[in-house]
């Protein structure tokens, strides 16, 4: 293992920027990473302010994501970045991280992970070819509590999985603010820089991907609803979904952004032949488990009745809370293990970090919530 | 208004069953009404023995309801029942409830209210030509926070509503123990005996009915998939569905029975332009209010600040929590000021108990999710 | 058994008062008492319209308790009342039991029994001596969950018990409000119709029966502080204490009118060698098991896994809340059990409600924290 | 502003610790800080191999924090650290700071401050000699939301403070795991190294500091009662205790280390003549305020309706939970702000961390509670 901090570039994430901080501090929690280098916008001098904020070396505050790829290349081994970081809107992910896995490095990128599933096909082929890591930020599944759902579902805690309930209303866009400049409600309702859907690209493939990291469950086809209540909103706000998975569990998913009041009410409940689970984003700390014939459980993380799988992504003892950063930062922290071990030669084939399979996953799922929502009929079958 | 209380007699609820014990507790909490006499089981043996247990006059005891109701109606006016509560399962309502009607008795009647939208349209005939009050028990818009989620709706707090989420999970169905002589479950899973459904028509029901209530909206048309999970059952035991609102609003809503873990678990959430509301059976003394502006506000019944749709139907101090048969109370109670009304020929025109027109359109629902649930077309419209 | 239902008097409960019609919401509850005669207040005609109200037989009314019990006692004994309910300020509670006790009638009485220790024990004498049951309605110990506690303590589920923390806010005192003809405020706070303490009589006694109940554990010594906030109050409206128990627990007990924005949120953890409860009064139907070792449990009212001790006074199954009207009749129905057996002269020995010894013990409990508040010594010890 | 990191220095926190890989990860959340350099162990191979962990040059990894002191101060002013975080066993606190102030460099300093309180006053004397910045990690005050219960009461919302209830259990040492070779355990049960208090000086400090930093209430006496629950151990495993506050105001705190199942369950109520707040330690996100005329509210750090002093320590949206490390980080945020200014010779006047003031004060509480646990008289005044 290097005995030393990765080194970390970033695209994206400029002032102004929501989700590039979040990386950075997610990055930079574990002392396994420094950030080196980066093209922070589109905008020369944005990105060169940018960097000055995040006390960068100038030379490595790049104009472009291009030039930064061919000048980090450039550079000594044991100075150029190990991965780069991309927290661009959707639509500069794509053509990102192909740039980056072609100049030889590995890639840590937002979701959902292209604009579109063709775009996402053809970048998995640039990535196998590559060689590289490629780590998906779904930091949901980053959760510990999380991980110990994944682990009891495995374990055959439930039994047989009839129905997943995944709900992600937000309120945020229940008013027309991207007429107002507000520049992360901007990008994400135009089609051109989102893809074809804005609140199931951005929060429903959350809830769906989710659902699949507890359960393995695949989805057969889905009927969907998809509406804009904001007039004039290109895209829509609201998606609400009948699931059936493959095997014969069926699911009701839904994402909202003009669920007025509600901030980032992500939660999930799975239910099984012997037992059902729930767990809410806004109190990660904790899972619950319930059946029809003991007392519900309260499952709290940090305790030592917890499986490994959860306990290796916490830091704190309970009681001391962890949440939304820690978990991002569990993604940053298995992304550097495997990286780490890409550089060694190695591969312990036990990541637990989503990946490209998860991006194409992830793209395909919102083709089909589209392609359902503006069909006539009611089953839409999964699109490959 | 008549100076003593009000006669009850009542049909079904014999040793064993679950519903007319809930009945008779509602009925006696005010202290306004008399059980006085009943045709508590089809078994002539078994009523009678109900009857002793509840202290009951063995003259009016009865074999039947045929007999209960010739006999009542061949009493003096000073003795005879005022009223009749029927709590049998759903296959006899109608017939109970039309021949009550024709003998001249208001009725108080659980719900579904019938075994079909057609039986339902026919005794609504019945009940018009009656001229007596009929009254459904869909209890739990008898929560006082229930009311004052509608008055919150009726005044414009949430401005338009956008969206109804409504879910009832259960898990007491996850076994067939139909198979092991459980009563309850042995017929509501009987189409003879529960209608064309099992899990939407018993509580799938009453979350549209919570949702019509608060919000008034009705449904123009929906989207079912139901699903029997257990072996051999013949009715559906999950139930889920999108829906779509006179008026543009959408909505999700689920019931299941096989949700295990879960116990009587339905909650409203309820999404407007300017804010939202949700509450939970399970925590009845609550109304949580939203806003994207705003702290969200936890209303508590028994305050001064609530609205006086609230507060008349509250019995005791806020942090005195009141439940489930409170709830059940205040239908008996508005039935109650209803027929004592019309015992004196007059009609207050503001009860706020479900109606024979709420049956009807709960029969309606019934029937349109079974349709939907049936049909490959994506939205079946409301059956009239 | 008498195969009838009890017939029951009342003495207070009249127009205005709060208690008095939650004494008789829950003796209706179940079907087993009918209230049949009372003095209502000590104002003949208001007794007389109350009486009224409640559709009584005008006879049977009566001006003042002494009358009533005479005049009850007179009547032959398959009309004349079975018990009184005792639902007065506490003044009076002492001089109107003895009077029915000595008259032959079995009584339950609102808490704190007397006014003070010293009257306490004479009505135990009198009770003594009549052989009459007398129930005290202490009904947070009626709630099933707090049976449920009371079990598992019993089978050693939580070990040896170390500490005991009871917390019981209410706001309704903050401000001045006797002084604006608040009747249940003035007399609470008036020496002469509460005794010498207001906050700890009131409701103070409350929290430590509930932990006693729970626990079995009786006071050593107390150290208490009592502060009356509001200006020109004379008893106190806030009282905190530290208590040493008999056999080495420790306990923080502390009650509060003057704690705006509470309702009533009476809570009580218990923490023993190997785990703790906590059971929170606004949320009855939960009680919360810990231990440093395994998930929290939240146990639930009405499910099958419960002991016997809690399932026995449960109506309605999970899901469907039971609250305080229910707790309070589960004393009631105790009574009447207890009656019932008087009547046919069995005892079967088992009755679970609090008695005059329970009431005695409160006595002395306000006694001693009244006597620690005034006392410069750390410890006061326990006033037997 | 130095346009660059700030380069910080450690003792204690080798591997092992608790403490001082929280205080490393809440240094790193921001970007603001680098590990440099470090005294992690008084075992100089310990020091090494942690050191090593870290990424650290070799050359700056010490053997005791006397010859970090020497050396870093010894290194060109562009190398050395400007700050030095003492993460150490309470002992260790005083000798350290007071060394590392009288080489120049600034301090962060883990919490209770020192052994006793007289070392406490010395050192606050070095400091003030040393002009040198000084800050103590009460984490606690650190949250936003405490920030905004802070700002209602300043701002008059809950008008004039009348009662603090303030709880911290903890469960982990209801066995004996110091015997059992648990370092944490066995250091804050050793006189030697933690002082005179276990529990109060461990984690009644962090309520104490809660409860002031909030209301700005000092104590005027208190009445504490001391019980070490596990036989043998030489200090209290729980403290319990009244408090009277100068101006009038009441308080019941207690801490416990003994309460089964409770994690880190810190939590204070703040009742005022206007309303009331509450805010739990384990659900961080939220801050509960109540009064007895209007709904409760919830209000949630990350919205525009907060205050700006909740606002500027709020990294992420609402919606998306921050707990424990990045309340820490909070701290430490302020800190380098502090610290930067000094650099530069300027002084803000608004920082908002914990003082050496606090951290006399802190000592003077843990030796009144020690003082009164010993003491036969009800009061015990509070030690300057």
């Amino acid at each position: 293992m290097p005995q030393r901090k990765l080194r970390m570039g970033m695209v994206g994430g400029g002032r102004d920027a929501f989700i590039g901080a979040v990386h950075r501090m997610a990055a930079a929690l574990d002392g396994q990473i420094d950030l080196v280098a980066g093209a922070f916008s589109s905008n020369p001098e944005k990105s060169r302010a940018s960097g000055e904020d995040l006390f960068l070396d100038p030379s490595r505050v790049y104009g472009s994501y291009e030039a930064m790829a061919a000048a980090e290349a450039a550079l000594p081994e044991d100075q150029r970045i190990d991965f780069v970081s991309i927290v661009t809107p959707n639509f500069m992910h794509a053509p990102v991280a192909a740039c980056f896995l072609k100049a030889g490095f590995h890639v840590v990128c937002d979701k959902p992970m292209t604009l579109t599933l063709e775009e996402a096909k053809a970048l998995q082929t640039v990535q196998a070819e590559s060689g590289k890591i490629f780590a998906l930020t779904h930091n949901y599944s980053g959760y510990p509590m999380v991980k110990e759902a994944r682990e009891i579902v495995r374990r055959g805690g439930l039994g047989r999985i009839l129905k997943v309930v995944s709900e992600y209303p937000q309120g945020w866009l229940s008013d027309k603010i991207e007429a107002e400049d507000q520049k992360q409600a901007a990008w994400r309702t135009d089609p051109q820089r989102a893809g074809a859907s804005c609140c199931v690209g951005d929060i429903g493939t959350h809830a769906e991907q989710l659902g699949r990291y507890i359960t393995g469950l695949k989805i057969e086809s889905l009927c969907a609803e998809f509406t804009s209540f904001v007039d004039g909103r290109l895209l829509e706000d609201d998606g609400n979904m009948l699931v059936r998975y493959k095997g014969g569990a069926k699911g009701v998913l839904y994402a909202s952004q003009i669920s007025a009041g509600e901030e980032n009410n992500l939660s999930i409940r799975i239910y099984g032949t012997e037992g059902s689970l729930e767990w809410h984003q806004e109190h990660p700390n904790e899972l619950i488990l319930k059946s029809n014939s003991a007392p519900a459980q309260v499952l709290r993380r940090g305790n030592d009745y917890l499986s490994e799988a959860a306990k290796r992504f916490t830091r704190i003892p309970a009681g001391h809370p962890e949440a939304f950063l820690e978990a991002f930062a569990n993604i940053y922290s298995e992304a550097v293990r495997a990286i780490r071990d890409a550089i060694d030669g190695t591969d312990a084939g036990d990541y637990d970090f989503p990946t490209i399979e998860d991006g194409v996953y992830g793209m395909a799922f919102i083709e089909t919530a589209v392609a359902s929502a503006a069909s006539d009929s009611k089953w839409t079958s999964f699109i490959q």
